[in-house]
């Protein structure tokens, strides 16, 4: 099998002869939102192409920014769209979060405050972290009443931030005072997306609307172990013991997921069934380019056919 | 009366002359959180030290980014307090908002989707221009059920942002929407503090956290008209006709309050009432530097018997 090379890319190709790309690399990693889903909608021929790919032997990697679920919820969503994944094959920043904590061995009698959805909070219990925050603190209200002083856990000593539909005033503040005041505390962000596909109706503000918060309120920059950071790529490369040149990596954003295949030197992908048109793509003030792209990853479909290693001699 | 000159400041000085400082300019621009009051509670000597100016005949002009309040709501707190301060003399960056949109004479059929509370929409009423959101959309939940769409006005042509208690997703999105999808929307922040005393009990995450929210979402820089922009200060000097070199900033924050008068050439004033402590202004990462600091603004007191004029010639 013939590995990818990473070359600078002057524009974007369209992708004319999928076989190639296909027999080019041996990973897939999809983006989900926008790639495989609309929020719970499945984009047309996905699960074809996910069985192509398998057929050809492809290892497949599904990898999300979107926090709101772990692996295991995200496990449920595959299954109920009809498409077999395992958890093994899942990398959502929720658990990226908790593998990062891991990473460093976080102290056990240390705790983590969470901004975000439950997903994080699955992950982190799966992990063996403490952690506070989170959905508990979704109905709390601050009131500013003369007096009125807000307690913390000196314990504290991460807060990892994530998209929440339920941020409010006290996780706000509760995360800035763990932040400013707790010696050494880390700020964490899952990701930094400024909008997301929650819904297949329209944009919705995503994590990077409580990132910027937290930014705002500390005057710190997080750690953000989603796209693009390479934290996660790292933990793909070193689970699977695969090269980064191995990898094509399929997504809908420019400044998430085709920089992160970029900053690895990953063959990449756009699919502009998500958030970027092609009039963006190809926009002046666009300076990031994939390799390739195509309107769905069911276009990879027109390789079906094709015995693999047909076309490695055109690379 | 001798103009203050400003200059380079190497590093601040204790104010130990502050008949001086009085002396060398006619116009006293006060910050008022960690000045004047910390949250509710009045700062020590501070009646005193606003009737001793009066009697010496400076102008006093109060400026306060914290935009819960409109002017009026402002004199009522002043009168709560004890100090006779008319509205005339009050320039909060909520009304510095409503300023703003008067000054480019935002049109009468457009609209502002306001992210706070009623200080801002207060003063828009009474800049005649037309609102919605704030505190009415405190209480509104998104639960980002499959299918869900927010519509939003498409007349919304500038977003207002300051602090807000009672922040939600439900403005948030609002907010992005209107900024990334009606064409032109402007992007209007009342102030980026990072924190304020909102309660005298200990630092709360300030304008800055909603702001930054949006920040994140839009991926926009907003227009800021509350300190250290220029915008504010532009306003008083054209409306009571004055030089900055004629005024002093007496402020708690270096990055905002300081900033702004040396922005402008004014004398600066830091007091050690508030958010800075002596450690953080003499620190080595700390580039801004004040022309004088002292403990609270009533040490201005030891001025109290000194003739006017008298120091003049020191300067």
């Amino acid at each position: 099998m013939a590995q990818f090379r990473s070359e600078a890319t002057a524009s974007a190709s369209l992708l004319t002869n999928p076989a190639k790309l296909i027999d080019s690399v041996e990973t897939f990693l999809f983006d989900c939102d926008g790639v495989i889903w609309r929020g719970d909608v499945l984009i047309d021929g996905v699960p074809e192409t996910v069985e192509m790919l398998r057929s050809k032997g492809k290892r497949l990697i599904f990898v999300t920014n979107n926090s709101t679920k772990s692996r295991k919820q995200y496990g449920k969503k595959f299954e109920m769209l009809g498409l077999d994944v395992t958890e093994e094959e899942i990398f959502s920043s929720s658990f990226a979060a908790a593998a990062y904590l891991m990473s460093i061995n976080f102290p056990s009698h240390k705790k983590v405050y969470v901004v975000g959805e439950s997903g994080i909070q699955l992950e982190l219990k799966q992990a063996g972290i403490n952690y506070l925050g989170g959905p508990e603190d979704g109905d709390k209200r601050i009131d500013l009443s003369p007096g009125q002083l807000m307690q913390h856990d000196p314990d504290v000593a991460a807060v990892v931030v994530g998209f929440d539909r339920y941020i409010n005033y006290y996780k706000l503040q509760y995360a800035t005072l763990c932040i400013r005041e707790n010696p050494g505390c880390m700020f964490i962000a899952t990701n930094c997306d400024s909008v997301a596909h929650f819904t297949e109706c329209q944009e919705w503000a995503g994590g990077g609307c409580m990132v910027g918060a937290i930014k705002g309120s500390t005057q710190r920059e997080p750690l953000v172990v989603g796209k693009p950071s390479t934290f996660m790529m790292d933990h793909v490369t070193s689970k699977f013991n695969i090269k980064t040149s191995q990898i094509c990596m399929v997504g809908d954003r420019l400044d998430t997921d085709i920089l992160f295949g970029q900053n690895e030197g990953c063959a990449t992908l756009l699919v502009l069934s998500g958030v970027t048109t092609l009039e963006t793509l190809q926009s002046a003030d666009n300076k990031i380019q994939p390799h390739y792209y195509t309107p769905t990853i069911s276009e990879l479909l027109a390789a079906k056919d094709l015995a693999n290693g047909l076309h490695s001699s055109l690379l």
